[in-house]
């Protein structure tokens, strides 16, 4: 292969990271923490969008933008908020550059210190809920509904290409609600559009479950979530909807007249997922030999490649398969034809696999006599020599079907990866083999701390789903009673 | 009218304000210069960004994305770029925030110092040409197509909603190219593509020109735009595309391989459009009553109001109104049915006016006795009654006569505003009255500059398109020779 990626096996993380540079997703930019997302993992990022956007307008929501920049005073307004993301902020403090009066280049003009920093935004509750209280005075303003695609900014520390980046590309939900049920539901509704867009279309399983108050949203009531397994037995929280109960309400004043006309704080959510979902695509699915998309995300679904011997048989080819190009455009399929003379049929084969290209059609001229042509599919890396008449819709069932199987493979991976728990011992010897653990849990942030700090396991979540039966127990660390199973992972 | 907006001969500046913020286009933020862009207003922007988008596609670019933080050093790379943005940057020195000692809220923490200060971008050649030099090898890497939608900063001291924001949205474009006349073809492609979009979809008669070098982007060769006039008379530019030349590869050093192995620069090119284009097109086309949205832009495209007595009655008529929004469906046509029994049919006609939704459709019982329906259209207020049978493709129809008519509108006034001007004396008086002046000048910066400065107009463009005939004359202000006609006017 051209671009040789480490192995899954010799080095989880680096097989990861080649596989993100090498597929032309994203790079590492000058700027310390943020990436360059490049042309094919955005149009993969679009696809994303694309389709949750369709599913929040489908919900009832519309989308809105926010400013950039929080003044500084806002994120003190809420006590959770402000210590949750006081020490990863990037704070703007000045307006101006100037010459440097010894011709070295430019600095900063001292004279254009701002009277308040401002802070990029590392989330908008703060200025979202500042605006809110002017577009709400009665219960027949609510609910709002609203949704932004926006960057932010979170100073971290240690940093991956889409797992955590300093700034990220995301999308965050604001609701504002009349009653605190109503804000539960849509909680709720929010998680679920979550879910159903990781299994549908990332054909990504995942659980949905409640974080224990210890991993909550800084600021929130309660936060629901989507844990996901990737190849290495780690979680990866996917998504969160957060019931913000009234504090935000609080914290800025929005007060509304209810149908009583009495006044009453307003009840809000927030639910986001980020660029982070690139990340778990790839770790979810890909192989050593490259990224596996599914095809519903995929840019290229299917790409074409000629086997020819000289300039006239390469024309000859071309023209053949824009023929099945054409019977697939009725079906919406994205279709690629590699023509290029500049490189090996072999090396072709090698950079869409890397690239993950679910569907590949290869045509020589025995093929073109015999009425055939190869398909190879990305996910089993199966070939096949399949007529040539009727293949549109030969195509269109089988990327239905590896649509299906990648769903299916990951799911056989998590359920071979998840195990009932109860002894410590057991506990502290699984956790190294990686994998979800269920386990009985007493209920205390003390419990939990404990177990993270001598095993780096976290509870992902309080499944919530029809995944884990409800069976009371005792706690596998105390040995206090427990209500039900939880997840423990570690995690990304 | 529920919500009174000044008139456009009152107060043309508080027209605009007051139809930007009534019609829930946009808002005021508490943040300085930024704006917060409202669910309608952001509907408008996802037209406009739906199809440029498509259009950006079709010629052959694709999306990606550049880091929002520049480091302090790559703005100084270009000379004439720093000279041009370093005034207005909003400047990034700490990561951190930290609970000041006094229990007083939060405080930026010294110790959390950048190494280098980052400024949040005013525009990203920088960023991604210093990206490019490791895309870039050979004469083969070549062209590179890149667009990315994402927000920018420039820290503007007077500022106004849509038309001048600190923060605004837009899309640059960033290529790379092999020789100079491909950059120059692709420089002339795109602001045509601009041009294109301005005529047909916000229904906005624009010239094509090229800048003076005085009002050229910093960093340009060439800088080529479309420029718009406002129902004031004054010019608004919409559009810009730069030829970069080599600047930009020589200020980061990028060189490829030509075909004959020689190593020389990278030809680059750079075009935007922003949200400013929400402000053109509402100071276009709106009037005293609201905006007048092309239909090709409009969220909603017909507003249909039952006319009712009782419960019962409502029910019946929002039942024959679904049946016309379903026959509407299959062209694509969007509708809206504001069933509100909480207000009066004359607070919704005027609501809906105010919002510039282009069609309204009026049904009371006697028109459903009748078998017609009343139509209002926006652009020219008439109503009249039309037949229940065919009113999907009379709508059809008329939106599209709606688009021609408000283009025609707009072209009519700009063309009653123009006048060739050839004596100093002339000049000083037209300009008061607004409008576009096409002058000879000398082609010098310091005639420009002159002008200027005495009477507040600049040369928006020098024609390129066949709206000017090209004629010698002598200079307005200098009497020296001139080749061609310019543009003068005021201008946003």
């Amino acid at each position: 292969m051209a671009k040789e990626v480490t192995s899954r096996e010799e080095n989880y993380s680096l097989w990861y990271n080649n596989l993100v540079v090498k597929a032309d997703l994203a790079e590492n930019s000058a700027v310390r923490g943020c990436m360059v997302i490049k042309p094919y993992g955005y149009a993969i990022w679009e696809k994303i969008q694309h389709q949750l956007d369709t599913m929040f307008k489908e919900t009832g929501h519309q989308n809105a933008y926010f400013p950039l920049f929080i003044p500084k005073s806002f994120l003190s307004k809420e006590a959770d908020h402000v210590e949750g993301f006081a020490k990863e902020c990037a704070v703007v403090t000045h307006h101006r550059l100037k010459n440097n009066p010894d011709g070295s280049g430019v600095i900063v003009d001292p004279e254009a210190k701002l009277e308040e920093e401002l802070i990029v935004r590392p989330t908008s509750e703060t200025i979202i809920w500042n605006t809110y209280r002017n577009w709400i005075k009665s219960y027949r303003d609510l609910p709002i509904l609203c949704n932004q695609w926006a960057n932010v900014v979170r100073w971290e520390m240690r940093t991956r290409l889409f797992l955590r980046t300093a700034e990220f590309l995301w999308q965050e939900g604001h609701t504002a609600h009349a009653t605190a049920q109503e804000a539960i539901e849509e909680t709720e509704k929010m998680v679920n559009v979550y879910a159903d867009f990781a299994r549908n279309y990332m054909a990504l399983p995942v659980v949905v479950g409640k974080k224990t108050e210890s991993e909550r949203f800084a600021g929130a009531i309660d936060t629901l979530c989507i844990e996901a397994m990737m190849q290495d037995g780690k979680a990866l929280q996917a998504g969160t909807s957060h019931f913000l109960g009234q504090n935000f309400a609080k914290a800025f004043d929005v007060q509304f007249a209810n149908k009583e006309g009495k006044l009453d704080y307003v009840w809000a959510t927030s639910w986001g997922v980020s660029t982070r979902l690139m990340g778990a695509l790839i770790m979810a699915h890909s192989d050593n030999n490259g990224l596996v998309l599914p095809p519903a995300l995929a840019p290229i679904q299917v790409v074409m490649v000629p086997i020819y011997k000289g300039e006239e048989e390469l024309k000859m080819m071309v023209e053949k398969m824009e023929e099945i190009k054409n019977e697939l455009k009725p079906y919406g399929i994205s279709v690629k034809i590699d023509d290029r003379d500049n490189v090996r049929s072999g090396f072709k084969f090698a950079e869409w696999e890397l690239k993950g290209v679910p569907v590949r059609v290869v045509m020589g001229k025995r093929d073109l006599e015999n009425g055939v042509v190869e398909i190879a599919r990305r996910d089993t890396c199966e070939k096949s020599s399949v007529a040539r008449e009727g293949i549109a819709e030969y195509i269109k069932n089988l990327l239905d079907e590896i649509q299906k199987n990648i769903y299916a493979k990951a799911l056989n991976f998590r359920e071979e990866h998840t195990v009932k728990v109860d002894t410590w011992e057991e506990f502290k010897e699984k956790i190294e083999e990686g994998g979800f653990l269920l386990c009985h849990w007493d209920g205390t942030a003390e419990t939990e701390a404990k177990i993270k700090e001598e095993t780096k396991a976290t509870i992902r979540c309080i499944p919530l789903d029809s995944h884990v039966e409800i069976e009371e127990g005792t706690c596998v660390y105390s040995g206090k009673p427990s209500k039900q199973r939880v997840i423990f992972a570690r995690a990304y």
